[in-house]
C-alpha cells in the first residue's frame, strides 16, 4: 500500500465535504432561499467531485467513499487490504474537511451538528442515491474521463430529487457530524444513513451485474468512444 | 429481445421522471420563486437524462421515449416488434419512476394530479420540443457520446423556452399524471400534449431527412471528431 | 448555394432567438428577480447555440450572425456570394424566430418591441461581446465540436459581464425588434448596437489575426487534441 | 520573448477581471439575494477562465497569475525571464480589465474600491483556494484542454466553498482595487490576500510533488486519454 493512495483518499475525501460544507456556510451567510442555497451547495460539491475524481484516479483509484470501496472489493477491483485502509482514511479525511469548512468560516472548528433528520422516507432517498452512484461507477470504471463526467452528474441531480439531498458516502456521512453548516447531520441520525447507504451500494451493484452482458462490455470498453 | 433491454428501459424512464418530479417536490418544499424551481427541475432533469443514455446506450438503445422509438422505426434504425414492445415498458417505467418520487417525499404513492394544463399554445410547444428532440437525437444517432450531451442541452434549452417546460414524451407525459408533484398533468390535459409531441416527432424526422444529405453525412461519421 | 444550407441558417438562427426570447417570457411569468431572469435566459440560449452549432457546422458552417459571416468573408474561408444570401436568410430567422416565441407564449405574432437601450456604454459592451466572439470563432474554426464548446461558453461569460447583455449579432438583434418578450429592443436602439457589433468583429478579427503565428498554428491543428 | 505572449497575458488576465466585476455590476443592478449575484459572478468568472486557456494555451501558456506563473518556474517549466515579464504585463492587465468592467456600466474608470476585507479567515480560504488551483493546473500542465475543464470547475467550486469567494491571484487580487463592483478589494486588504496567495501556491506544488510520481505520471501522459 503506497502511503501517497492514502494521502489523495485523505484528501479528496476531505476536499469533497469542505465543498459541500462551506458552501452551506456561505448559502447560509447570502440568502434566504433555501433552494439557491441547495444549487450553490450541488455545484460546488459536483464541481469538486469532477476534480478530485481527476486528480486522484491514477494515485488511489479515487474511491472517496467507504460503499464504493466495498463494492469494488466484492467486484474483485481491488483487495480487502486496501478497503480496510481505505476506509478509516477516508472518515479521518471527511471530518478533517468538515474541520477545514469550520475554520474557513470562523466557526469552531470542533463542533457536533444538532441537525435531526429522522425523518424515514431519507433512507429510500439514500438507497436510490447510493444504488445509482454505484452503478455510475462500476459502468464507468474503465475511463476516469467518464467517471470524472457522470458521478457528479449524477449527484447533481440525486441532489435535487431525493428528499434527503444524496449524503450517498458513509464517510462524509461521518464527517458531517462535524459541523453546524446547514449540511450538517446530527449523531442520533447517522445509523439510518449509513444502513440505507450500504443497502443502496449492494442494490446498485447487482443492477448492473444483471444488465452487463459482461463478454459484449468488455469487448465494448475496447472500442469505448472517449468523450 | 433480451429482458435486459427491456428493464433498461423500464429503468431509464422511470429515472428521468423520478429525476423531474422528487425536484419538483424539492421545489416546492425549499422555495417561494417558481423560476429557481425550474432550474432546479431543469438541472435534474438533464443530469439524468445525460446518465441514463450513457447507462444505457449499450443496453437498450436508450429510447425511453415512445416518440424516438417509433422515429427510430420510421428510420428503420430499429424493428417493429422492439418498438411494440419497448412502448409499453417505458410507460409503466414512467409510472414507477412517478410513484417512487411520491415515495421518497411521503407523499401518497398512488396520486392522480390536479394540474390541468389547456392552454393551446401548451401545443406548439410541444411540437417544437419535440422536433427539436428528434432532429438533435437523429444527427447524434451513430455516436452515444454525443447524444449524451446534446440531448440533455435541447432539453435544458426547451425546458426555459418553451411555454409548457417542454414535456417531449408521451411516456413521461403519462407518467406525470400519478404524481402531486407540481410537475404533473391533470389526466384530461394529456391527449393533446401526447398528439402535439407525435405531430412534432414527425417534423423533426422530416427535417433532418431534408436537411441530412446522406451520402456526405455517411462520409462525415467516419471522420466524425470525437468531442 | 446549396438549399439546405440557406434553410440552416434560418434555423439555427430562429432557434437562437426563439431560445432567448421564449426564455424571456418564461423568466418574466415565473420570477421578480432580474438576476434569475438572466440566468435563465442565458442558460436556454447557450444550450440552443451549442445544438445548433452541432446540427448546422456540417451543412452550413453554422453562422447564424452577420457579423461572423462577414469576418469569414475577410478571412477567405466563405466567399461573397455566400455571405450575400446568408445575411437576408439570417435576419429572415431571427424574426421567424422571434415570432415562433411570441406564439408559443400566447402574445400578439407580430408585434415591436418597445423596450428602448439607448445608454452609450451599450456601444462598449457590445463591441466587446463581439470582438470576443469573433475572436473565438476563428481560434477554433477548424473543429467544429470546440466552436460547440467555447461560443456559448463565451456568451454565457458575456451576457453577465456586459451591461448589453450581449446582442454581437445584427440578425438576432433586428430579430429581437419584433418580440414584447423583455428581451426585445425597440427600432430606435438598434443602429448603435449594429454598428458597434460591426466595429466589434472587425476587432476580434485583427486581435485574431495579429496573436495568431499562422505556420505554427497550422502545424499545430494537426495535433489538436480534441477534446 | 515574443511580443504576442505578452499581450495575451495581459489580454487574458483583463478578459477574467472584466467577467468578474462585470458581472459583479450586473448583478447589484438585478438582484437583492447576494447567493444569485455570487452565481452570476462565478459562472461569467468561468467560463471565461476556460476561453481565455483555450485562446492563450498555445500564444503564452495562459498563465494569467503570477502565482502559477512563480510555480511554474519552481517546477522549471518556465525561465525567470518569461516570469519577470509576465508578472508587471498581468498586472497591467487586471487593471485595464477592472477599467473596462467600469466603463462598460458607466462607472469611474479610475476608481479605488473601499471593499475592506480584513477577516482573518480569508488568509485561509486564500491559501487553500491557491494551493488548489496550483495542483489543479500541475496535474493537467500536459494538456492545456484538461487545464481549460478542471481550472474553472476548480474556481467555480472554491467560489463557493471558501468564505473570501476565492481571489487565489495576485494580479486579479491588484486589479480588483480599481474597481468599484461589489467584487472590489480595498488597497489595505491586499497585503494579506497575497501572501496567502503565495503561501498557497507553494503548498500546492509541495503537494503535487508529494503525490506524483514523475516516471509513472510521465508514462501516463503518453496515453493519457484526452477527454
Amino acid at each position: 500500500m503506497k502511503v501517497r493512495a492514502l494521502v489523495m483518499e485523505f484528501l479528496g475525501t476531505g476536499l469533497i465535504i469542505a465543498a459541500v460544507a462551506g458552501a452551506g456556510y456561505m448559502a447560509s451567510g447570502t440568502t434566504q432561499d433555501a433552494a439557491i442555497g441547495l444549487i450553490m451547495n450541488s455545484l460546488s460539491g459536483c464541481a469538486m467531485l469532477a476534480i478530485v475524481i481527476r486528480l486522484g484516479a491514477k494515485i488511489s483509484g479515487a474511491h472517496y467513499n467507504p460503499a464504493v470501496s466495498v463494492v469494488l472489493l466484492l467486484a474483485k477491483k481491488v483487495d480487502g487490504k486496501t478497503v480496510l485502509m481505505y476506509i478509516p482514511v477516508q472518515i479521518a479525511g471527511a471530518i478533517a474537511g468538515a474541520m477545514l469548512a469550520n475554520s474557513m468560516y470562523g466557526a469552531h472548528i470542533y463542533a457536533i451538528s444538532t441537525n435531526v433528520r429522522s425523518n424515514s422516507v431519507f433512507i429510500i432517498s439514500e438507497i436510490v442515491a447510493t444504488a445509482g452512484l454505484v452503478w455510475v461507477v462500476l459502468r464507468n470504471a474503465k475511463n476516469a474521463n467518464k467517471v470524472a463526467i457522470y458521478v457528479p452528474l449524477w449527484i447533481l441531480s440525486a441532489y435535487f430529487f431525493t428528499s434527503s439531498t444524496t449524503f450517498a458516502n458513509p464517510a462524509i456521512t461521518i464527517g458531517r457530524v462535524f459541523t453546524q453548516s446547514p449540511v450538517g447531520i446530527a449523531p442520533s441520525s447517522i445509523l439510518r444513513f449509513i444502513s440505507a447507504q450500504f443497502v443502496g451500494a449492494i442494490l446498485g451493484w447487482a443492477l448492473y451485474g444483471f444488465l452487463t452482458n459482461e463478454p459484449e462490455s468488455d469487448q465494448a470498453a475496447a472500442s469505448d468512444p472517449v468523450i
